[in-house]
């Protein structure tokens, strides 16, 4: 009889981007605490946001891929802090994501763009890629900009 | 000069969901790390599948509402599971999310279920509450059944 | 040498849609020139809104079943004529529709719900059934209102 | 009391259409009933296809707009062309149409291109813009390869 072990986690590696999110946190863009959990870097340049983090084992599905639901997130916050860095902030209204290839190491890039930028009503699009340049995933999205009082 | 305060989390929750994922998670469907830090519970009935969670202030986006990203990854792991129990493990090819209502407090629960489930393609659909019934965000997904062997 | 035949459309029955869409159209909800030509019948109750039709063979693809953009036409039009039955017109942000089967014969019918109704955003779906109840396809969209003035 | 002069359309201009569609179709691809009444050209360049057409008044909904159902029906179709050029037919599994701005008059063209291409599932997204390269409307879709024998 058979027993197969567990795939087990870097433990220390999880503990290390815990820790170092509630050390580095700060409620505002750029720097929220699932952000920097998930260990997210902001780049902006010529209506581009890119948001970069580190593949880590604690971020996998139960079948050894980067989860769905950490790509979403990641792409989600590509497209919307481009959105606050151009007209502040907004909310998603929708979002869709398609899932070209599961990401299972290294480095990955989200860099999003304006499909169509509105006073009131955005649309975004964000492609997610590893380190050879292959596409992850694609996203796109439909903002509704919110007044800054 | 103002000084403004930045929200602080509740460092103390965060730290317990971090440790309680870490002592109990297995990589398995149910029990994955990720799962087990967003505290989801996970029922079974009559071709539903529904994922609680409570609501703790590490989830936030910088607008102090739930983070879109973890109402799909929620929304995706009820579709996910709803379908490995049906048939098996599938992969999400494509996932949209509408998002209705911010959510800031209290126990959510997405509850899935299929639009058409098929031998190679499913279609499911989930929706997330809060603890009035109201809707918080509503899902739909296209999935790709992996054989087991 | 083979010829294989190109399948033929009923060219007398494309003729009576086209005869009748231009002798009773009228540029308004329910019967403007495309509905009629498709030969769409709207019935609202309790929130919903069908509309039915019968599919004739000048609506299908190369492939021999009812196009995809019909489809999309008869769910889209099933929402936003509840949308204005409800609030008034308003303008489609976006449409995701999922196919589930290809319809080849026979009455059609598409009713639309609304997933949440707003003063400004309004997210509705719609699911198009053939006449023994069996889903064609499945639609979700995202609405804004338009003043009435 | 108010008599409202309803829009009336150009009828002469939905007869040319609809006879030239029934002089000229042949239910395969490129050349299919509906394409051919939308007046619906093609043209394949370096993996993108390109549709083309002359917005007429049939094709308007009670706004005065080009109805979204079109909308949709050309930028699936650009997808579905583009596909079927390069690897055979097959049938889409979801679209996805985020609407721009309304068209009013003057040709319009659909451009599609890979997201990504694969032997059983593929990603596809189409831009439709008017003459003056304003976009009108964005899709993403999925589609799943039929095998040919």
């Amino acid at each position: 009889m058979q027993t197969k072990e567990k795939p087990k986690l870097d433990e220390a590696e999880a503990r290390r981007a815990f820790e170092g999110a509630l050390a580095s946190y700060d409620q505002d863009f750029g720097k929220f605490f699932l952000a920097r959990l998930f260990g997210c870097g902001f780049e902006y340049k010529e209506d581009t946001c890119q948001v970069s983090f580190e593949l880590k084992d604690f971020m996998l599905n139960p079948q050894g891929g980067l989860h769905g639901g950490v790509t979403a997130f990641v792409l989600d916050i590509s497209m919307g802090h481009l959105l606050w860095k151009k007209s502040g902030p907004g909310t998603t209204l929708e979002i869709k994501v398609q899932y070209a290839k599961a990401a299972r190491s290294g480095p990955l890039t989200a860099t999003s763009r304006f499909i169509r930028h509105g006073r009131g009503i955005s649309y975004l699009r964000s492609e997610l890629v590893d380190d050879k340049g292959e596409l992850i995933a694609f996203a796109t999205s439909t903002w509704k900009s919110l007044s800054r009082h």
